[in-house]
């Protein structure tokens, strides 16, 4: 049986250095980044975590196929780190624009889950404890995230919530 | 003695899913819902929530007098759901303006809560994690849910934050 | 041994409140308070709690330089509220501007809470659990005050989410 260890948080909660920590007990390590350094702010942002992992990782950007980057995983992968499903959610909102669409991508995930090539650590955000934000897109943007990890929440076999830099145990 | 089950937890976290098992055990189900459909956005989201709790709830409207839709709840019913209270704190700011008034309205919801009718399951929001808001309205908006929650958690006999569709046991 | 305990929470979710409860079993109590009352809402804000904690409290402001605050205590305190880290964050970033610059007053803080002169209660926000902010200083905001609400929690001897005025353990 693998784990597959569900991790969300806030902003600057923890959940990068916790799923480093998780992952701490294996060989063999991918890393699987969603982001893309479409600015200099986000270049920062990259670099900033790829220097915090440090080496033992061996790097794979994808930033909307995850079903397919986790399908072609090196077969002697012991674990993978997805970092992070909201950068993800939003790269797919951003091309694909409709739910519908990106909920075909989340269901192709969800399979993959069900049957995990390799033990897997999921890094997602939580958005959805502000105000009701005044832009729609915004506003579709929590509810997409929000029914991400819930999905995912529920298929993984552990579930952490990062507050402070402290694991609260979800399941 | 009855049950008065406080859910909350951020934007599609589950707590509508949750409030609807933890009623499953019981028949004669009223469901009072403090939104109203103003705009199709809206409308929308209450046609969806309709669809999602099936039948089997007889539905009661009610944006503001949420203390004498729970008086004037039908007498055989065995557990109501409200949701929610964020809605109804918003309705309450639009009509009233002064959280002078609003109070009122809490006071008398509190009122009814330390004898209650029926079993409760009250769902809420949590709307103060994101950064302070830059408009005064949206301020006053998280300060007034915020009491709200802590007076409504505190007569409750169990309170839960949902998380990711997973409940965290506050009481 | 002294306690260090950390209380964070969203908006008006009882974290000053708790913080008084925490430090209800001492005599000789400071109010270390961070807020300064430049505005109209922000001084009925400061009224506000200093009526909630009532006598008792003997209060000290001192928007930036926590360090030199607590180091100066007077010498029979036994316990300090340090109330709140957030504004203390705000403070520090509208004043100094860079990060970097920010980073060593929050050293100087840790330096103090390795070996506290008495008992300190330290209350903190969450601000990052919404959408990710439009306003690049309010990001930054959210990440540096994430990164203290870390630290201060790695030392700390005891951590609590505050939620609807109930405590969740953190550590």
């Amino acid at each position: 049986m693998k784990d597959l260890i569900f991790l969300t948080g806030g902003a600057r909660s923890g959940k990068s250095a916790y799923a480093l920590q998780c992952a701490g007990c294996y060989e063999k390590k991918v890393f699987l980044a969603t982001a893309e350094a479409f600015d200099e702010e986000m270049a920062a942002r990259v670099q900033k975590h790829k220097e915090e992992r440090g080496t033992g990782f061996y790097t794979i950007e994808e930033p909307m196929h995850l079903d397919r980057a986790l399908r072609e995983i090196p077969g002697e992968t012991e674990v993978v780190i997805v970092d992070c499903l909201t950068v993800w959610a939003g790269n797919l909102l951003y091309r694909l624009g409709s739910s519908k669409e990106i909920m075909v991508f989340v269901d192709r995930l969800l399979d993959v889950l069900q049957n995990p090539p390799c033990n897997i650590i999921l890094v997602s955000n939580e958005v959805g404890m502000g105000i009701v934000p005044e832009n729609a897109m915004a506003r579709e943007f929590r509810d997409i995230t929000g029914i991400i990890n819930q999905k995912v929440a529920n298929v993984s076999t552990e579930a952490w919530l990062l507050c402070s830099g402290l694991p609260v145990k979800l399941k």
